[in-house]
């Protein structure tokens, strides 16, 4: 289990920065010399007129308060390198041009083509939302997402409930029933909660739906266990 | 569950032609006025020492007909259009930029930058096996593989042990638990075998491990459902 394998915490925790997750800034992008980041859950001409609106009803939400929007960022090539050469000083695997390539699985690609998504979060009712549209590029079944590409966006999801619960967390277990495929480019909402916490383990559900509600895709469990600083990570 | 959700199945069978997990001919590419297949499956440059040594292990047990390569195509963009026209008549899916873009999503990135696989069975023993380098497009954590790269090729891998015993066949359950993160652009091989069948219900498990066998990163358990044509997909 992940009890027994994690390591260099402290570096990790200090390299990485925010999890992808994590809340950051909600600008749409910024630079420094150092660092490029840009903001991927905001709204972009290939999202839907049905995620835009949903979009626009979360933001309304948040201005009280009461939700927050988590800003994903693709880490900029200079950051990213500098991550892996700190990183992965002693490993093979610091070859120059994976240094340089490095990117977020679900941010990896081009505008519309992957996982369009933005997140909420609601720290006092324990909940988080994610709006979802699946692009052509995320196909299984002709016309249908992936089940991977739909088990990417719970676990992000998932794991962004236990995270601001546990601070750094990694997936131990991930439990999901299929009840219904999803139509490519279609938008779906995911909504997770926690559920229970013992000891370093984070137990958080969720479920996949339509934007009207009418339609229950998928449903899943999951288990997150927050990392130990003083355990080796492999 | 999957039994109550399934439509269109007869068109579906028709106009998918095999899973993305089916044999096809062992062919590098071809090409005719219609239709334009690349099989993924097999070593390019982006290949390490690791998996080129494994494949040329597992092409060895292919010579006497124990083991068969299971080719992977990105189907060209006039069958997918085709593909698309067909199954999306009646839809709002139907936008001409979307038919025309939609690829599967093990093969949708760039030679290297994502899911480098093979997958080879034996029909016999029930066995299959993937080898799988995973590319840095698909990052979680800082040097590892997110969750959902590791779930799309595990899920991609028990769906073939499934498919060939059930034909067309759909997720309807994914148990993963996560022991070690994997590190990026290393190479690991999925072990799956068929355990059970009870009607139209496939059960698969299987797990992760480095190329020699010493780790363990992962096991999964799934149950797969066999499409029943008379009903409905959605």
């Amino acid at each position: 289990m992940l009890r027994s394998c994690a390591k260099r915490l402290r570096a990790l925790g200090s390299l990485r920065g925010p999890l992808p997750c994590e809340p950051r800034p909600a600008l749409r992008s910024f630079s420094s010399k150092k660092v490029v980041y840009k903001d991927f859950s905001i709204p972009n001409p290939s999202w839907s007129k049905d995620i835009r609106l949903l979009f626009d009803e979360f933001m309304k939400k948040c201005e009280d308060g009461s939700w927050k929007r988590f800003p994903s960022c693709k880490y900029g090539s200079i950051q990213r390198t500098q991550d892996f050469k700190t990183f992965h000083l002693d490993r093979e695997l610091t070859k120059e041009d994976l240094r340089t390539q490095t990117r977020l699985f679900t941010s990896s690609f081009e505008e519309g083509l992957g996982f369009e998504h933005v997140i909420f979060c609601n720290d006092v009712e324990k909940r988080t939302v994610c709006l979802f549209q699946g692009g052509p590029y995320l196909e299984g079944m002709p016309g249908f997402l992936h089940g991977g590409a739909i088990a990417t966006i719970i676990d992000t999801t998932l794991g962004v409930s236990a995270a601001i619960a546990g601070g750094t967390v990694m997936t131990a277990n991930l439990n999901i029933n299929f009840k219904r495929p999803i139509p490519l480019c279609s938008v779906v909402v995911i909504n997770t909660q926690l559920d229970k916490v013992e000891g370093r383990k984070f137990f958080v559900s969720g479920n996949v739906q339509s934007a009207d509600e009418k339609t229950l895709y998928s449903e899943a469990t999951s288990l997150f266990i927050k990392l130990d600083p003083d355990k080796s990570l492999t």
